[in-house]
């Protein structure tokens, strides 16, 4: 491993900087970067790291990953957990911290998360509480967790009441995100994740989402595009982080899309075979833009770019795209109501003036959501 | 409610700020304080407030309680576990968040903890995490958690590996300690929280000590004293926490006599039939100084001097004391080794030079602590 680790290091690896003070840290993004996992690890100073992953990428990366830590003298173990959001879960909670407790792991060592977003969120939210805190390193495994989810520092689980409604900020101590993971990435995951991407764009970026619109294919395909998308993606991110770390204000604006897309991926009960986070988000997108438009915010051509767009990746777009339905508008606005960024009991939407100017838009009269959701039912049933 | 509000408000509540930046607030300290809760509770600007509590004091405080809120225009709920140890864990944890979460209690709003150091861990914990964070209200109802738990932001449930090895960091908004609601205390829980308060003088402050000799009966008589060590014990760990929020260093200190009290407790299976909390530290602190003693540290007649004083007011000082035994060596050292407190496989212990000279002793050789465990077991025993 030491040669290729060697060839890797010296691989034209982006870093960006996630300036939080004595909380700093980087980000990695680069085509064979968990090649020099070992000696990355290791220069963090711990003893033992605990990484925690799923029965999909477990079988493929964790050996080696162990493997490499174990060659630069820090003591590992494996916790393998059940693919899916349903593992986000109390049970789930208790399981990861009791294996991480059992590791002798102390405040010094690692908890590493090597998978997607849901096993950066919770073994996030685990290393933010046993022995109320111990250090982080996140390996993103798909595309929609090197972009949004290993960037930031929100931990949680689900709660009956409602997605991520119960967790922890707790920053990274590095994360290293190798786009070359992606190459087996199945299709409708590599799309979900893309929907984020595109998201970065249309908040505050104009320039970037015409960039998403040129360079795409090079995106999908494992170019270089694929990279920089990457490290602009969490450039984007780190920069609203900074700006507000635990999400009193400016934050809210990565909510783009999120506001309808949380609601419809609770209305389909998490069930990926139905919708993943990332086409609630791409529907959501294209919703946020649409309401925006019906509220005479924002050009509707701005809006019809956006879905142009989205549809010719191939994401879904709008309500009726949901497989088994989208329930009705009372159940929409229901799962809206317990979404966390209600404050006060009116709902708080990111919406926008055009492509590239997102903004906080409190205080949305419920009454006007009704009215937009249901004429977005009717057009699709007609 | 008014007039009794009007006259308690006025009374003379000791205030101890606890300066800790944009997490800063204050401990009120005085008899009769609860009188005052809804309008205090009011100026912190919330809309609701889930009050957990527990089987013993929720019957007797929680109506009023939540009453005061609902007079002050927030909108309440009530939420009551089962008293002891056995409630700081995950599926009670999960019970609190869901609750907190079915009340519709967003960020800005409240969750109070109504009880002693159980609940005030278990309530901050799901403070912490519930939204990732939402504003917290102690009102602590035994010497104890006033003395103690209340203060410093640890909240945390206990894992099968041991005590409150799963938590966070949640600062209270405000912390409400009522000194009269002692005055039905039962008296060995009234002794167990006395020897915390005894701690702060054996940290760092042997006048306080020295005070505490002389106006023990007072404290325990509900005189004047009384609310004067509960603010000087407030004010003593409050400046620690402070010089440490995130206990990296000096925080240590606080665990003067905690490492052989855990053990104890852990071996007593946190039954309290047997240990409580406050008795596992008042042994774990004769302990310290005899150990620190042993290993020519600190002058014997130190320890003597604090043995006599726990004594005198009913304290356990011994191994020999606790109920049921105290396990071998070694299951003590197994105890103690997955303790919190370890770095890097060796012991870290709190030891003095004198009443008032404690300081913290990293790299405690096993084999000494043995030697010195030994010596207690069999002086116990002939």
């Amino acid at each position: 491993m030491s040669s290729a680790s060697a060839q890797a290091s010296t691989a034209s690896a982006l870093t960006v900087p996630v300036p939080l003070g004595e909380r700093a840290y980087d980000i990695l993004v680069g085509r064979g970067l968990i090649g020099t996992v070992g000696s990355r690890i290791a220069a963090l100073g711990a003893r033992a790291a605990a990484i925690v992953t799923d029965e999909h990428v477990g079988p493929l990366y964790a050996q080696a990953f162990s493997d490499a830590l174990q060659t630069h003298g820090l003591r590992t173990s494996v916790i393998t957990l059940a693919p899916g959001e349903a593992t986000k879960s109390y049970a789930s909670l208790e399981r990861v911290c009791d294996a991480v407790l059992e590791a002798k792991i102390e405040r010094g060592d690692l908890v590493i998360a090597l998978g997607g977003g849901v096993i950066g969120d919770l073994a996030g939210f685990a290393a933010a509480v046993v022995r109320r805190g111990v250090r982080f390193v996140q390996v993103p495994t798909t595309l929609l967790a090197q972009v949004d989810s290993s960037v930031g520092g929100k931990t949680g689980i689900n709660s009956r009441h409602g997605k991520n409604l119960v967790g922890a900020f707790h920053q990274p101590s590095l994360v290293l995100a190798d786009t070359a993971l992606l190459d087996t990435l199945p299709l409708r995951e590599m799309r979900a994740g893309y929907a984020e991407v595109v998201k970065y764009g249309l908040i505050d970026d104009a320039r970037f989402f015409a960039w998403c619109e040129r360079n795409w294919r090079g995106i999908f395909e494992g170019g270089m595009e694929r990279d920089e998308a990457v490290a602009q993606s969490c450039r984007a991110k780190a920069a609203v982080v900074v700006r507000d770390e635990h999400e009193t204000g400016d934050r809210a604006l990565l909510n783009l899309g999120h506001t309808f897309g949380h609601a419809l991926e609770k209305i389909t009960a998490y069930d990926s075979a139905r919708l993943v986070h990332g086409e609630g988000v791409a529907i959501g997108l294209n919703l946020a833009f649409r309401f925006s438009a019906a509220l005479g915010l924002c050009p509707i051509s701005d809006a019809e770019r956006i879905e142009a767009h989205l549809t010719s990746v191939g994401l879904p777009t709008r309500l009726s795209h949901v497989p088994g339905g989208c329930g009705t508008v009372d159940e929409l606005l229901d799962a809206m109501a317990q979404d966390k960024k209600v404050k006060g009991g009116s709902l708080t939407f990111i919406l926008a003036k055009g492509i590239g100017q997102s903004f906080i838009a409190p205080g949305i009269e419920a009454g006007k959501v009704r009215t937009f959701l249901m004429s977005e039912i009717n057009a699709s049933s007609s």
